[in-house]
Parts: C-alpha cells; structure tokens; sequence
C-alpha cells in the first residue's frame, strides 16, 4: 500500500499503481512467513516474477551490488545469463543456507528435470542482519518455511515487522519490509514499475522523509547506533528491458535509498536487483534465436525516475507499517508513527 | 571556498578545511584556462595531485563510473594499475582529443624516458558537453591551453563559470567548477579530504540545496529542459586508503550527487575519480615489495560522509559562485544567486 | 602432489614447491570428507587459509568471476571488502546451502560474537554440479560434512576423486581436486604461491595436456558431450599483494585454465579466489590506519606466470590422479591414466 | 586472409569465411593509413561496423578489459549504452588524442545535429605503443589520417606491417594487423563472426602457433625481452547477441589470445570489443519500444568457439603477414615467415 494519503507526506510526483505495491506488475506475488515468539523475530518473504513455472519460463533480470557488504546467494548468475529462474527469497543472513536448501527442494519438487536431465538451479536467496532484535544465532528459520513463504504468495501482502521484516531495523528505529509501486507511459501505453525492500539499515539522525530532515529532530543520542545493517531492493516492472537497460534501472536504486538519507555505510550490505516480465526467456527453446523487446534508451529516464520514487517510498513505508517491537535481551525498536 | 556563511545554508555536519577547497589537502593545485568570448564559452581545469613529478611519483586512485554516458580517457587504467600519473585535465566533450594531445606534449617534456627507456603515459582527461552555451562544434580548445591550465595551478583557484566550467549548465541554470573539502579525526589525527566538480547536469525542476526543494519554487516550464548534462566529480585526500577503498569512497559521490535532486538522467555521464596522497607509488621502484597504509574499513565510514558532504557542497558552490551566462545563439543560463 | 615425474609431461618452467601442492604456502592446510557409496558420488573438501582464527585474523583477498553460471557464495563481500573470514568450502551445486549452514554453525561455534556484539559472517561456499555421476538430487550433503571436512584439514592431502572431487566430471573423463605449486623470488627471497581446483568442465576433444592436443587423439564420439560443468580454482600465496593485485591474479587464472584445452564454455561456472596471507586485517584493530605490503607491478610478471602454470598443472593434476568411477545410472568416467 | 594453406597450420576446426578476413560480415570495412619513413613506422586503421551512418544507426556492442594497463577511449558508452557510434580508429598510445580529435572532425562533417541538436559523440580509439620501432614522441599521426583510413576503408584489406600495425612487435618479432572469420550455423543459417587483431604485446619464447610451441624453439636469449605491449582485438558478427552476450564474446578473446602464448603480462593492455550487426538501434527512434533479436544462450558456445579461433589466427596472421621492419635506432622485428 506505500504511504496512506492521511500520512501526508507523498514521495516523488508520478503516479502510482493501483495497490501501490510492487505487485501492481501483472503477474508478481508476496508471500511472508512470520517468526515471531520471545527472543525469535525473524522470517522469510517470496517474491514470486510470475504465476507460471519460474524455471522454464525465466524473467530476464539484472542487479547492482552497491555496497557488497553482504552475503546474498544468486547475484552472479543473474549478471552472466540475464535471468531469475527461481522466486527470490528474503531472510536474516545466517538464515541463507538453510533457505537456499528450502528453496532448492521446492525446485526439485516442481522440476523433475534439474539435476537428471538438465542442469542445476540458480536459487537467488538474499538476506540482512536481524541480530537487534532477533536470535540471529539460535537458526531459528527452517527449510519449510520457504515452501510456506511460497505457497502464501498472493497480490495482497503486509508490509512493516512480517516475513523477513520481522527483526529488522531501520534508521534505528523498526524497519522491514516496504512497497510500492509507479506508472509509467510508454508508447501511449501505461506500464508498471515496482518495488519491494527489506529495510534494515542506517542511523535515526539521518533519516529523511520526503525530503523533511526528520531524523535530525527526532533522534537522541541513545539512539544513535553504527549503521551496520543492509537493504534488500526488488524492483519489478512490465516494461521491455534489455539485461544492460536492467542493470542501469537497478543502479537507481541508490537514489531512492539516498533520498531516506543513507551515505552508503560501510556496514550496509545494498543490493538491488531488478527484472521484467516483459521479456521470458524459455529453459527450452524451440529456436537458437529468439525476439525480444528493449526500450529505446532516450526514453529511459521516467523508469529511472519511477525506480528511484518507488524504492524511496518502500523504504519509508517499510517504516510507516512496522510496529513498536521488543526482540532479544529486551531490545525495542519504535514504530516510525509512533515516534512521529 | 564552498558556500559563504552569508548564503545561509549548511551542507552537512562535518567540519571544513581551511579554505573549503580540494586544495586543503596538501600538495593538490587546481588552475583554469578560460575561454570566453562571444559564441565561445570554454575551457580546461587541471587539477594537480601532488607538486612533484606525478609520472614518476604517482598516487593511488581508483574510480567509479556511476554513468558511462562519457568520454573520458584514462579510467581504464585508473582501475587497473590503481594510480594517476599525470594531472587531471577537465575540459568540454569534443575537445577531449585535443587536451589529451597537449597532456601528452606536456608530459614528454617533463620525462624523457616516456615513450623511449620506459612505457608511455595514461592521460587522464574528462569532460562534459558544454554546447548549450558553447560553440561546441567550432572546437576551440587549443593544445596549448592544458599546459597554461597547469602552469596556472595554485591553491587558490575560482569557482562557478571559470575554466572548464565555463560554458556549463547545471540544473538547467549556470553551473561549472566547484570545490569544498571536509576534515576527519582518524587515530586522533586531522585527515583532510576535498572535492571538485565540473557540474553539467539535471533539470531545474530537481534541485535541492541543503535539503530545501528549491527547484520546485523556482522552475518554471521554460527553464524545463531533458537532463543531458554530466558531472565530473574528483576526491583528493591525505587518509591513507588502498584501492579497493578509493573504490568505495569513489562510489559514494553519488549520494552528494543525489543529495542535490539527480536520479542519475540516462544523459548524464557521471564519472568519480578518487586519489589519495598517502600512497605514492614510485614509477622506478627499488624494491620488488613495497610498504603501504590503509584504513581498517571499520573507521571508514565518515570518510564516506565527508565524501558525500564535499561533492553536494562542491556541486552547489559550483552553481553559487557561477555569473549568468549568454552563450551561443543568444542561449541564457541565469546564475543561482540571481534566481534565488 | 601436482604430476609426478613418471607421467612424463612438466607443465611451465618456473620452480615448484616442496609438496608442489597449495599448502605449500605457510599456514595453509586442506581438507576432505569424501562421499562414496553406490549412486552417492559426492563430498566437501575445505581450504584453510591459516591455522588460527580466520574471523578474527582475515586474509586479503579477491576473486574474478570467469564465466559466472554458477552458485558461489561469498563473492560479493570478498569484492567488496577484500577479505576472506572463513575456510573456502567446496562441495556440490545443491549442496551450497547446506554446507553454508554447516560452515555457520562452525564459525559460530568458534566465535561467540558473531551475530551477538559483532556483525555475522561470509561464509564462502563453491560449487559444481557432480550431477553426472552423483545423485546430486538425493542432498547428501550434511551440515556435519562440513566441519569433519575442516576437522581433517592438513598440509598433506590426497588428489583425484576425493573429497566434493568424488563425483566431478572434468573434459568428460574423471575429474576431481588438483592441486600445485611455485616458487617466485622477489627482493631476493623466494615466496610461494599454490593452487587447488575442482575440476568439472570440458569436452574431452578440447583437452591439452601440457601442450599436447592429447584429447583430439584419446577421445571418441560417444565421449562427447555439452561442456556444462564449471570450475573452482583457489590461489593461495605468501607473497604482499592488495586487493588489486589479487584480483589480478586471480584474472589470469583462466591462462592456466585455457591451456588445457577449455573455451570458457557457456554452461561452465568459472570461478577463481585467491588470498595471501601476507596481509591479516584484523577483525578488532587497535588503530584506524594499519600497514600493508604489496608488490611493484613491475615485479608482477612472474607472480601471473606461477598462477597460470599452477593453475593449469592443477586441472591435469585433478584428472591424473582420479580414479576411474561408475555413478548414478551406471555412468562411467575413466581416469586419465587408464585412458592414455 | 589469415593463414594460406601453404603455411601448414590450421587454426581451430570451424569453417572460415570466404575472405577469412573480418569483412565476410556483410557491411563491415577496414582501412590503412600507413607511414613508414625512417624513424616513422606507424599509423591508423579503421573499422567501419557498417556502410550507413554510424551514428544515425549504431550496431550493439560491448567489450571485456582483458588488462586495463591501456589508453583506449569510448569503452565506458560502449558499455552503458550498448552500442558503437562512429567508426572504430586504431592507432598508437601517444596518438589517441589527435585521432579522437580528427574522428570528430569527421563525425562532426558528416552529422550536423551533433554538438548542436543532438548530443555529442562517443568516439571509440584504441591503441598500442608502438615505441619500439617507432618515433613514438614524434606525434606523426595528423588527424587527417584518420580521415583518410575511413576513406580507404574496404572489403578487401592488407594484413601484417601496415596502418595502426606498421611498427607493432607481437612476441618480440613483427607483429601487426591481422583478421580471420568464421562460420556458424544457427537454426539452419549459416552466420559469420569476424576478428581484427593489432598485435604489440609478448615475449618470443613463449610464443606457439596453432598449439605448437615454436617460440621455444626458435627464441634466443637475445631476444628475450619484457612483454609491455597490448593488443586491441575486435569482433564482428551478423548473429543476433544482446549486450550482455557481445560481453561474453568479447570474454573469450582471452582463450584465443593465451592459446598463442600469452599470460596477460603486467604491461599488456589487452582489450576486446565486440559488436553485432543483426541490432541496430536508431539514433532517432520512431518508438520509445524497439524489436531486437537475440541468442538462446544454450547455442552459444558455437559462438564461442568461432571468437577463439578467430582471434587467435588473427594473432599468428598478423605475424605471419608483417615484413621483417627496421625502426628507430636501427631495431629491427624479423617477420615471423622469415624466422621459421
């Protein structure tokens, strides 16, 4: 849903989606599993690019690793073929392993083929660090709760302290998982952009919303901590992209992050990663060579401009929706709208 | 000198060097050539590492291409080898052949072992197209003009629309050169790290100085125009850093860049180079294996915010201090002090 | 032990080590838990890159991703801040999160901070798909396979199919774990810099075999098959180099794998790490700015010829010592040896 | 030509085109400008991508930095946007600036929107140094020579000592321009791919032609020396490849560069670009939505294999058709015919 109008803060001038989440993309879905039990808060969270089989039917894909302080599974394939062939996941980052063999078995389970008769699978697994608030070491998420993060994938999806959101921590305060979405018109036809993050980065006297410097009037020194955390942004769109034109849509991920304040810390583990369902790519082709659709790059500016207002309005939405929690050793995180 | 207390806005928290200007970091000199004179509004910057013999005594440096929509010459090697071994010339984009050829003859004179007992020389030469005011296309710049550039290097040098940054256009009004430097405590130590840009980019509409929307004020639909500009952005500092983490200082001049209202246009070809002083690296070395210093990347993080602070300061100071400019086909670029 | 003297064929000209194996560089030791039974072909082999607490004393490091269809972990943060803060895992394509949990549930285990009062920790984790003669749907992999991997590390170790050698299939005879070594003089002292690959790439027509086109001769058309394997290869050395330097080495390690034959064929996940452990960076370091050591590039010649000639007699290596194996659906894959 | 039957050697097992000369794709030309007097033994070579205007039609591109100790210009647009503009201009090191200078003024005559209407353009020259047996200080190259090579430009071409290759030194003996193609069968099609090859880089004892190590054979100590040269490799074709895989084809120059001996020495600036004819992208486009047409990656390796081979004959031809050449202080190249 992004920010509520009653909020009264509206980010960036181009018009929204429908939901005004990153499934507005025809054919994206969410789902989140939840951990949430004393010093447990934690989760996983699936985007899934389309309602078919994911690995016979890939979305053509890129990313931007903009600060590499991070542990995400499945970049470097991405960059070499241009593809997502598997939902991508979100969990804390000790997590990764066992999401990723979730997450493998869920692959075998739907594709007979991988690993017998055609090669293995690129599982994109991407992650930050809950440790605040959760029991990062206790290895609380456990292979099926990828399955069920799956199975739950729907249009409509929660945003704030669920799924993979649940322990994380933004701009000191409790982040999560944000989204939102953008219009952009084309050809005199209307396409979609949206974007999904997991927000857990930065530090409170930083934080900008819509451009108010309010971190500076709202933090205290108690609050002010190291930024070590990361941020997770998934931008989905319907507009024919090439791999390269991807990659520059994921590099403007920077700017709506920006925008909410972040310098790019050193801790900070920012990665983006984009696709379109624009172009399919087939793990069996009928033909060596295959049509696709690009955008001529002198109309490129508007994706770029909707990449970066739907990445900074799911970043302070992922604030807006997440609720006061108290996770490990008595640790709380306030709610942005509590604070506000 | 950066902004004068008297325009009223601060750019960051971060303390600023004696003369708010690259120059504040030892040893680097800044000169200008400027041209200007009816349809010709050009000219070079040169900006000196260090006071020595830069070829036999080079820097270490690194780079990021946040957008390659440039022609800069030089960056390859940057990368490669991790060093800048001559001055850093800024000039408009067609002339960028030219200066490299007066680089190359100023070079020669000062080694006589280039190109006969030893290897050749990597130019470095940047640009940005100032043909909205310049008569770009008569190619005025001389070869001559890069070696009065470098004879011209002092520590004091003038911003706005002098040298290179003559005939720019930043956020649709006057840009062209600015500077500004900020100060970090390391092991109880004063480090010094500065900016300067050559600012060439964005819409009027975008702007953003100290956090204040101005541009949404100020625009109107005439001044509103694509963003096709570029920005040259150089990081001198005397903090002993490796590559890797000239790397990463480099890369976060987007956030400074950002912080002034770009979305990083697809016609912006913006371009970071970052050198530190610390590590000189001997062209004739006598030792196979040599010492170095480097920062534990657990303390770099307000290099990355002095980084970010001197780019938005060196970008607004760059448009504060440039004069309203008439150029080519009577084309007029109000100066920032008149509009505001 | 790299090829014995009886094989006949001496690959490069430079020096070997003593054991002509990785760990002939100080401090390194190498590992094997070897999975062997029926359709099981598979296993995890564990490079250590020296004998203390690896979090706490990281080595510097970098890597270059060759041909990147493959499901490394760990990239990005070695990149990012040129370090390696684990032993290097090596096990099957499926495998990966599996072995990631496992090497966290070690790392932990040995560092009560992590993910308490510091941050958490890259594990890195590579891969190939053992599929041809493993059943690499089955999972075999446990977590307790990767710290008995660890467990068993030592200077010497066995070549061939062993370890998650056991099912590689490499130039589509048997592949495995190779390994070899060489010595460099700088400043009139020797250094050394060692390799390990895990071979599972090739068609066997392609394999050359110390120059000798020995594959054109030995293979036949029921041989043939898609090159879809990949290739790890992991460079150890003693000798200072930065972050750049390593990753300059690293980017000749497809000399060594071109040698013997291979294309960078489409389907081969091509991946090369190297460290030195000339370089600790501490976890916890006492001041901001530290010292390190690096080499003239001048004096680099030498240092990517020891890669290329390690790297190359590791991959002959790996197939020489193999032992001729029948996996899943009764696939055969001769040894080398039997074949010439 | 590449290699006459009579030399013996067959380079690779694929089918060569009919000129076996990088212009068997349809549209592509080459052209010298040779000067070879005295102390002066160099010049220019262009590669026109098609017969139209380059910059109204720009064919899609990319490129890989094998080594970036170089000076070439234009590979950062290449990269961003994903194509070549202008004709292709190779020279030596110390030249680039007056070549890009007279590229403009060609560019400039032949497209009056450029630097007034429209933007600016992406000039793309690459070099070598020529030093060795050149008066590379001398700066003989005059802008009108680049001029005067697209003028030349033809289907039909000299290889060995002439144009940008007059005074290279490829393994120590006489290199220069050299070109192959080949042959590839893509959904019942027949295809070309084409490579043209300055050569300047590597020592004699390491050279081997066609897997045959002559250069040990035939080396003496006397002409051992330091590889610090480069070597600029660019491939054509007329099959459709998106950005991303004209970077995968420019990566496998590597194989064929090393199978003539090369380790990617320190000095080398080994550089490859690549463009394909099948995309053209209009400068202006009726359409914000553009068709293009690429490969299902499961069929490149075919393409892959025609890259190697065609860069390495490339190599051995450009040595193979140079006169032994007596330069600047009497040093004289034998030519490799000469030699065997």
């Amino acid at each position: 849903m992004g920010l509520d109008k009653d909020f009264g803060i509206a980010i960036g001038s181009l018009k929204k989606g429908k939901r005004n989440l990153i499934t507005d993309v025809k054919g994206v879905k969410v789902g989140h599993v939840t951990l949430n039990d004393g010093n447990i808060k934690t989760g996983v969270t699936a985007v899934l690019p389309h309602e078919g089989n994911i690995f016979k039917e890939k979305v053509m894909a890129s990313s931007c690793v903009i600060n590499g302080f991070g542990k995400s599974m499945g970049i470097l394939q991405i960059e070499e073929l241009g593809t997502i062939e598997t939902p991508i996941i979100m969990t804390n980052t000790l997590s990764v392993g066992t999401a990723a063999t979730g997450l493998v078995k869920y692959m075998l389970e739907q594709n007979e083929d991988i690993g017998s008769t055609t090669g293995t699978v690129n599982c994109v697994v991407t992650e930050c660090n809950d440790g605040r608030l959760n029991d990062i070491r206790g290895l609380h998420v456990k292979e099926e709760h990828v399955l069920e993060a799956i199975k739950n994938a729907s249009e409509d999806f929660e945003e704030g302290a669920v799924g993979s959101g649940t322990g994380m921590v933004c701009y000191s305060i409790k982040g999560g998982i944000g989204s939102s979405s953008r219009i952009v018109e084309l050809d005199n036809k209307e396409y979609t952009l949206g974007a999904i993050v997991m927000s857990n980065f930065g530090s409170l006297k930083d934080l900008i919303i819509g451009g108010d410097k309010a971190g500076e009037r709202i933090y205290n020194n108690q609050q002010q901590e190291k930024d070590k955390g990361s941020i997770i942004m998934i931008i989905a769109t319907d507009i024919p992209l090439s791999e390269r034109q991807l990659k520059r849509v994921s590099k403007r991920a920077v700017i709506g992050l920006g925008r909410t304040g972040s310098y790019l810390g050193n801790g900070s583990g920012d990665i983006c990663i984009s696709f379109t369902t624009a172009n399919i790519l087939k793990h069996y082709s009928d033909t060596n060579i295959v049509s696709m659709k690009m955008l001529d790059d002198e109309a490129i500016d508007q994706v770029f401009r909707a990449a970066a207002e739907a990445v900074e309005e799911s970043i302070i939405s992922s604030m807006y929706h997440a609720e006061t929690t108290v996770g490990i050793n008595g640790n709380t995180r306030e709610s942005l709208r509590d604070l506000l």
